[in-house]
């Protein structure tokens, strides 16, 4: 696949809608000039729009799609009405059908989520699929997985994670034993929830080439303390939260502070470089792209306010992800964990305790 | 109690001793005069220190202990070994005896949880205590709990947080109606864990008088969306370890960023105060301190790595929750809050759907 990589793209999809999309892949082209396009949606919202960009009117190929998916649709019902017919459905049943090696979108997330486990199904094993950020570290970047997929996980579920994560590590850092380790209240192994401490056990006792550290802390995440952090949907998407709301939090204040007097002004205008050079650090415009794992195939989900800049960074990383194979090697890792499970047959008496 | 307020002080506990302590409480003093102090300690190493600061000798009577709690001793350890004997224990038990208001320990977390448990018992009705932290927020500080007491927590426990939460709000924040939110991965009712929606479900069904907003997500923290954030022990202390995690993570950007020219350098001259202002709006110091509750006393844990700056702070929450009659008024909601659930034979399902 060295050669021709084929990107699907929901063009509808985002805040800001086609504009921005088709903006944000003419950026991604310029960086990946070898890429090709399939844009799904509106034919005469888009026509237009893409004339204005002859790198991607060179590059893609435009499909029109009646229905688009609304950003605040209820995933059940996107499901429901926008089967089939929705560009959203059908950016991702490109790579379902092997026209493309990687589905994007900026769209709904749940919505997106639901037609990528109807349409590409789980692999084999896994219950539910993840999705993976990029997380911003003081060492360069992290990822943490699950970030809200689903919530509440089991311990071979969390082991399940930690493979995939494992799997992107290598592909988006090239990393050849990147370090795993699991979230949890204390880096003691007494403390936490019961799950997180079988993972704990699970991933420790296991054969599998897995780098893992042990437990770590929502302070590590700041710091990189490992390449990828894992955790169950809802803690995840919660601490993912409340470190975007920290960040913009500190922003404001020190936006307020140098406006507070002549002096700081004046310092703010000979710090300018420095200032800009921190917005850069804390841009999420910079790291921007959720990847859903554990799916026959590859969806990543821009966010939904990216503007261009935002969305050409997660075409970059629709890039990396599409060159490798991914999917075929978290297949390979996974299938080997799950005959070391039934070899052992130590997950029956957890997932029992789990149905509760 | 307007007149005479008695903090019980743990005199060895944190990582930098008694000095740090004890310079705290000279601090503390000198902002609350009317306070008297109990300090438990090692009476050789404390004589002096405390000679050192008139006030503190003035206003605080020592009781020398054989045993202190060492940072990291596990906290079944801790019980076993400093039962009765230790200054933590003692500390604490002057509370139940009413010789103090509320007590106040820089001491190890685990231990101080556990001794309290046993020493204080929980409220009636109440299975599990909290530990409510203060977190600044655009709009001033909120209140979180639990970040940690203990990790899971069924729809009772939390609707019993929020109870907790608000009780003290209105003490800390003297507010008469606070605002209570429940964290959750969207504001969807449709979205999040069993546990979460029941307990959402019935804070909107409740007669009790709060202020139930819905639900909130990792993002209002930093908003200060609501007065009071109540969130499952596991999820609440990641959440707060990752906001702490991320505040360092940017002010070392920060720091990075303004070392990088001659430019950026003059600019940080200039802006000097902005600066200065911006430290003290993210100094943990200022609103330091974790309130035990859900126990029949308060116990204050204050950060073990605070200064004295820190330690001053933490008792001047020790202050205002003394000051008040926290522990009736919970002991009075909650009571109505259990009358109701027996009422409606609401809990019953839920809390053996938990017992899995």
């Amino acid at each position: 696949m060295s050669g021709s990589l084929t990107i699907s793209i929901d063009a509808m999809g985002g805040d800001s809608g086609p504009e921005v999309v088709i903006a944000g892949a003419a950026l991604g082209l310029e960086r990946n000039p070898e890429v090709r396009l399939l844009l799904f949606g509106d034919e005469a919202r888009l026509r237009p729009i893409i004339e204005g960009y002859p790198r991607v009117a060179a590059a893609s190929r435009l499909v029109h799609c009646d229905v688009a998916v609304a950003m605040d649709a209820k995933p059940s019902q996107a499901l429901r009405h926008g089967r089939r017919v929705s560009g959203m459905w059908q950016t991702i049943e490109a790579v379902k059908e092997g026209r493309a090696n990687v589905a994007l979108s900026a769209g709904n997330t749940g919505a997106l989520m639901a037609m990528a486990h109807f349409v590409l199904k789980t692999m084999p094993g896994i219950a539910r699929p993840a999705i993976a950020a990029l997380w911003p570290t003081l060492r360069g970047e992290s990822i943490v997985l699950d970030v809200g997929a689903t919530v509440g996980a089991d311990a071979r579920q969390l082991v399940e994670f930690a493979v995939m994560g494992e799997a992107m590590a290598r592909v988006v850092f090239g990393l050849s034993k990147p370090s795993v380790g699991l979230i949890n209240v204390g880096v003691e192994e007494v403390k936490g929830l019961g799950e997180v401490k079988e993972a704990g056990r699970r991933l420790r006792a296991s054969r599998l080439p897995i780098d893992y550290l042990g437990f770590v802390e929502g302070d590590d995440l700041g710091k990189g303390t490992v390449d990828v952090f894992v955790t169950e949907g809802f803690t995840g998407n919660i601490a993912l939260k409340t470190a975007e709301g920290t960040a913009r939090q500190i922003g404001s204040y020190l936006k307020q502070a140098l406006k507070r007097s002549l002096m700081s002004r004046i310092g703010y205008l000979f710090a300018r470089g420095a200032f800009r050079a921190l917005t850069e650090k804390m841009d999420p415009r910079s790291s921007n792209g959720g990847v859903f794992l554990g799916l026959n195939g590859i969806v990543i989900k821009s966010h939904g306010s990216a503007d261009a800049m935002g969305f050409a960074s997660s075409m970059d990383l629709a890039v990396d992800m599409g060159r490798s194979d991914l999917v075929a090697r978290i297949a390979r890792d996974l299938a080997a964990y799950h005959r070391e499970v039934e070899a052992d047959g130590a997950d029956k008496s957890v997932s029992e305790g789990n149905k509760g």
